[in-house]
């Protein structure tokens, strides 16, 4: 994807994709790694083991360091009249009934009690839910994404991060898509212009440096 | 760019990408096509001429049928004390000082009185403006986008009226990037998930159709 | 309460509290009338029978004209994480646990399949909710408000109706409160500046009318 | 007005109305000082005086410690297009016009460079705008607010506040109506629900306490 190199070095020249950096404050937002996703054999779903892993490293991280964690998930009523144009757009979403496993964060993170898993209908974890509240209350100026999908609700959740006054991180490897060509498009666009993309361990170093100063 | 047509194969086989269609109230929605981003010369420009002539014949056909239209800029106070962390990431964003010539609208398109010209901050055009407020009061069902970036104001507004609840049209050809390959990577996700993606023609004879009926 | 009349008098000579009058879409939102706030044994309750007998005849008109209908609820986690600064103001908000049959709709109201119960952690029914997104799926124009309490969640509910562009009515009769001087206090604020004040009758007939035209 | 004893004695033994206090980082939001309000000649205006110099004494404080400070104002277009239907139902709005003395802020207070005046259509400071965005970028827990008036665009401030997960204090002369029932009215629901209501000595103090430790 040679595209990606030589509009790299346009931008370059022209004063975008800055590093924002980290604040005192993050927090984990753990993206829609709910068992629908999570199983290759669904319509919704990809082998997203690899992510799986490097997520379960920032839970453990932040677990530790007793920072803020946060997952989402997305469930629809058996009416999906909260499914909007969603679903005329996106058939495949009719699996994601409220109240089934399919809707569910995978088992292999295990949410902990006072870890909140925000119910959302659309793509940004901000939209229709209290999470902008939330972080207000926990006093966080910093979020760390990860989850899926990288074009789908981790884009969107990215610049709806910026646009509500966050610094925003994106760990390339613990973020996923169904195909590689969205989610290196949509990393480069999330590094020009709404948050720094960075590899699962910067974040963890940063982590460690902190807590060590 | 074959990643796009491998994808999108994809997809087809997983119940994305279905057409939602439009409603019977449409409006217009004219993105950022402000100075600073029409003059090739600065950071934030390249040649949108193409863009700018197809919006034109939209702008024409909703005047003539007094279909809803509304343009937006982006414009910094000289602290820029209300560009957040968006103009840490991008830094060429100060060129879009508020009062100056750099943030009117390009004078091809010349809103009339009774087009609002809508300040916004950040890239959705929904984000922190009463956009959303005047599209209820206007009853409209659907929105027609045009204009720039396709990565950037063009996308997060298409995600962003998918959520609101609205019927989401993008002519390929009346939308514009600084490069190619965000351009169409961008349209991509947009038809496979949030919006329709169609030539601006198509949207005229659908307003045609209408007309006749 | 002579200062509601006085000051009535005075908005009267100074142009506020005109009629905005019902639209062509009018949706019913039934707001708060769970367990815990209709048992007048508890911290938050009061006796609201006639409250919900004027609710069940709104109700009824709006099913039998298969107008939109929403209901809202409140409930919290057991961290009450999601209960912000809300609950440090107003601790007897502990009682509204998810799950339990504080939070569930009074049976009298029964919500039918299809009928939408939004969960809300805030006092309007907008905040951090998709019921925006609904409205506009809807093509909804105008909101008629239920429930309780006037000097709460119906007045944030009221403000941010008019806000979002919507025509707002509230049938005296048909909200309530804890005590009579925030009831009469709030209907008349919002009858001068943010929806129309009627009586349930009124919304009735003029439903009536429209069926019959 | 009686009521207000009885009632306050209701919530005190239902645990309404707790003290919630101030954070670490509190900001001052002047709302809607505007020539069009402290003007008492006007349809929308009264004598604001004393609230005028109580918000001088507070912005005094705010800038000394150089704590973040914003001002409001609500200004139309010609159309009245951005009005929605608050202007159907308060008239008076039309004189708000952009761009005219009206809407600029009392020159008794004359906001500093630096000092955003923030652009709002609506009752609440929070809608249609990117106030929140700012209140996260500069790290604010706290929202103090001053200004006009309490029954209307006060209060809508106040409950959004609350929502938006901020701690929320109400310096009771600081703020202001055109008649006395509605603003006593207010602040009480405002005491009992969203914020804590308290004298400008009482900031005052505690900001100089704050200073000292």
């Amino acid at each position: 994807m040679d595209w990606i190199d030589e509009t790299e070095a346009y931008y370059a020249n022209h004063d975008f994709g800055d590093e924002v950096g980290m604040g005192n404050r993050p927090a984990l937002v753990v993206i829609d790694l709910i068992n629908a996703f999570t199983d290759a054999e669904t319509n919704l779903g990809a082998d997203f083991d690899a992510v799986v892993k490097q997520t379960e490293r920032l839970l453990a991280a932040f677990r530790e360091r007793d920072l803020p964690r946060y997952f989402t998930t997305v469930a629809y009523e058996e009416s999906y009249g909260d499914a909007g144009r969603f679903i005329e757009k996106v058939p495949a979403l009719r699996e994601l009934e409220a109240g089934t496993d399919a809707v569910a964060v995978d088992g292999r993170l295990d949410p902990e009690a006072g870890e909140r898993v925000i119910l959302k209908k659309y793509a940004s974890a901000f939209f229709g839910t209290d999470l902008g509240t939330e972080l207000t209350t926990d006093g966080v100026d910093t979020l760390v994404l990860a989850g899926v999908t990288t074009s789908g609700c981790v884009r969107a959740t990215a610049v709806d991060s910026l646009q509500h006054g966050y610094r925003t991180v994106v760990p390339a490897d613990a973020v996923g898509d169904r195909a590689d060509g969205p989610h290196r498009a949509n990393l480069f666009d999330i590094d020009q212009k709404y948050g720094d993309v960075v590899a699962t361990d910067d974040v963890l170093e940063r982590l460690a440096t902190e807590k060590d100063a």
